[in-house]
């Protein structure tokens, strides 16, 4: 899973009638100091995470349909939870 | 799932059975600036798009064989929606 | 799903009983241009491509187990068509 | 899979009700020499491990939910064993 | 799949109870002139393959799990073939 930051939404009015209803967020992965990494990517919201809120997102088909809950729903990554705190306890 | 553009498409006469039919598009993730991302990459299309349209593309297999209506479709890329708006409201 | 060219073959004698008779070849992702992208993987052979064809290759395992018709094959790559043309409309 | 360390600790109370009770931690793959290797990311715990052992994690959904011993858990990475010895015999 | 060479072992005394009695090998993926390409990882043996060995290696779940003949094991890499020839006809 990765750590990563609500940054936007997106708006398909014409889609996969498996993927109705669903939300979809913009966001971005984070390194442990919050900086950008990488590429911002497309996820369903599986807890109700909003804008500016640090989530943990899980990148992986099986798992994403079982976030939304639809286990054939046509997606590949998913919000599973909003993180509380991150403990970094060595640095290597 | 990513945003991209639909470039083009591929013709394949000689194919396997169980993906006889499916409309193969050649798509360009793009990043939030609309500029190309990465490479080019094929994928099925689940939802009737067209050239230059930006759509929703899910890259892994069982979510794209969902998206074509055949579970035991050897695909790995697929067409799920056609994007109207992507809002970024905050740029890390 | 890529593009690429049958540009080997590999024999594995002693192999996963459930990879008998499978057909394995060396193939080269290719870019729109037909430059190499990448590096060669090998793939199993679902549709009698020769050497030097251009062909759509599918990565996944699912998908791969399901292009050689065995479901629980260990497999994570499959030559899935044989491509007639590339027709790119747009360029990024 | 993977080497890595258990560098850190993620505490996430809104979470997706699969993911109640598994413990997530921070891991840092490594290198043969111990040093990292790319980017930390985030695992379930499957045997109990804890901060700086050296641990074997395999990263793909299916894989990481039977770890977590909970098919349908929307997870994509898991710690699978703790380790006592890596033993390189040939150096290429 | 990939072209690898077993280079090592690695000993994990606690590990999943699914993952018992595998074993575990340290694998280095090749380029085509057997040069080392990428790094090192860890690989469940479905084949009795040796140290030094050129093996065929799958990199997913689902299919390194039916590698180990253990449709529901936490793995994601298997050895599934011992490579006899390579034999590259053509170069791009």
């Amino acid at each position: 899973m990765q750590i990563a930051r609500v940054v936007g939404t997106v708006v398909s009015t014409q889609k996969h009638r498996k993927f109705e209803g669903a939300k979809l967020l913009l966001v971005q992965p984070l390194n442990l100091d919050d900086t950008p990494r990488g590429n911002t990517l497309l996820a369903v919201d599986g807890v109700g995470a909003g804008i500016h809120e640090k989530v943990l997102v899980v990148l992986e088909g099986r798992a994403a349909g079982e976030a939304l809950g639809r286990k054939a729903a046509p997606v590949d990554a998913a919000i599973i939870g909003i993180i509380d705190t991150v403990d970094v306890r060595e640095s290597l």
